[in-house]
């Protein structure tokens, strides 16, 4: 039989994004379908009726969601240029800041720059400045998170590599300087330098309308 | 050299139990050390500087936390009495569930028995039962999430499996009965009734008081 790889994913989704770069990092062909979020596909409400949400991986007619669930997926089915590390313990540790990334400082990060109210984008600022912290003490000497080669922390802090700057441009509040976080910012210009990566960006004008479109009122507001 | 396990835990935490249930379940040794959370060792943040909190396993000096990540990595070191599925698709499959129970499940369960004000604990009852749903539909005519044995989502699913129940008595809130979610409450049953799991469950009485002494106020102005 031949393969059937579908992703289902929106242009501006970081998270989609994730799954793209992964499958362009090692080769693989699929086909992409971008969803319409104002007006969620059959197939989208099929495929993950739990989430409702993209990006979804379907292989051979079978579903995989979360976009961290997918990248393990991914390296597990189809072996060429690992994303985690061999050793148990490295990928537990590349495990623990793909999470880390995910769940604490992108949020802090978003939420300083677009959401709630200028107390609270305050609170989220010097949250948002702990979380990289940590991210700019664990790049060490590293190049990549991953090493020498991109791995599963780099796929999953584009969301700090691009997204944020995005975002900081669109709300006018800075981040990530050079000044505080050198590393990161280091980090972040080779990362969108490499060709799979830089391939899967959203054009950042289109970002960044759609996202002052979207929080024009709460930067208004400042 | 001589393995060294230690496990920096909380008595009453599912977390940390979690980690507890599947090193039982493969029959390897560990020293536990127990922490107070009120008063944390500087053992406790030496090895969990990011979030400071149980469970770390250290295996020869060297640190794992969240027990996700732990879980997996206690997988993927010790092969006897696997907890994941071998095959890709079901590893994935295992993953988001353990996720959904994780981030979605067992939070809407507590906010509905213990947080916040009437309203919202309505609103929460709502959610979570919707959550507890898509588990009931996802256990089919399977004994436990991992099928005929105690798997990645059994384990992370003790939360739904015992401390819930521990939660509803203590606030007097119900949500999982056997009209609703007969095969949720079949499962939770048979989940505890496991020798390596009913050894790592606390002590339902002493839980119930720590409970009440926390949330007694808010169950008070119901």
């Amino acid at each position: 039989m031949a393969e059937e790889l579908l992703l289902l994913g929106s242009w501006g989704s970081p998270f989609s994004r994730r799954v793209e770069m992964a499958l362009k990092l090692k080769g693989i062909e699929y086909k992409y379908i971008e969803e319409d979020l104002t007006n969620k596909s059959p197939s989208l409400l099929k495929y993950n009726p739990v989430h409702k949400k993209v990006p979804v991986l379907v292989h051979n007619g079978k579903p995989v969601v979360e976009s961290l669930v997918i990248l393990e997926y991914i390296d597990e089915t189809w072996k060429d240029h690992p994303i985690l590390p061999k050793d148990p313990y490295e990928r537990a540790h590349a495990r623990f800041w793909a999470k880390f990334i995910d769940e604490k400082s992108s949020i802090a990060g978003f939420k300083a720059c677009c959401w709630g109210e200028e107390k609270e984008r305050e609170k989220a600022k010097e949250e948002a400045f702990e979380k990289l912290q940590f991210l700019e003490n664990e790049l060490k000497e590293k190049r990549f998170f991953g090493g020498e080669n991109i791995g599963l922390v780099d796929i999953t802090g584009n969301i700090i590599g691009y997204w944020l700057g995005v975002f900081e441009e669109a709300s006018g509040v800075k981040l990530l300087t050079r000044e505080k976080f050198p590393k990161l910012c280091n980090w972040a210009d080779e990362f969108v330098s490499v060709s799979a990566i830089k391939e899967n960006l959203p054009p950042r004008d289109k970002l960044i309308a759609t996202l002052r479109r979207r929080f024009g009122g709460v930067n208004a507001s400042k």
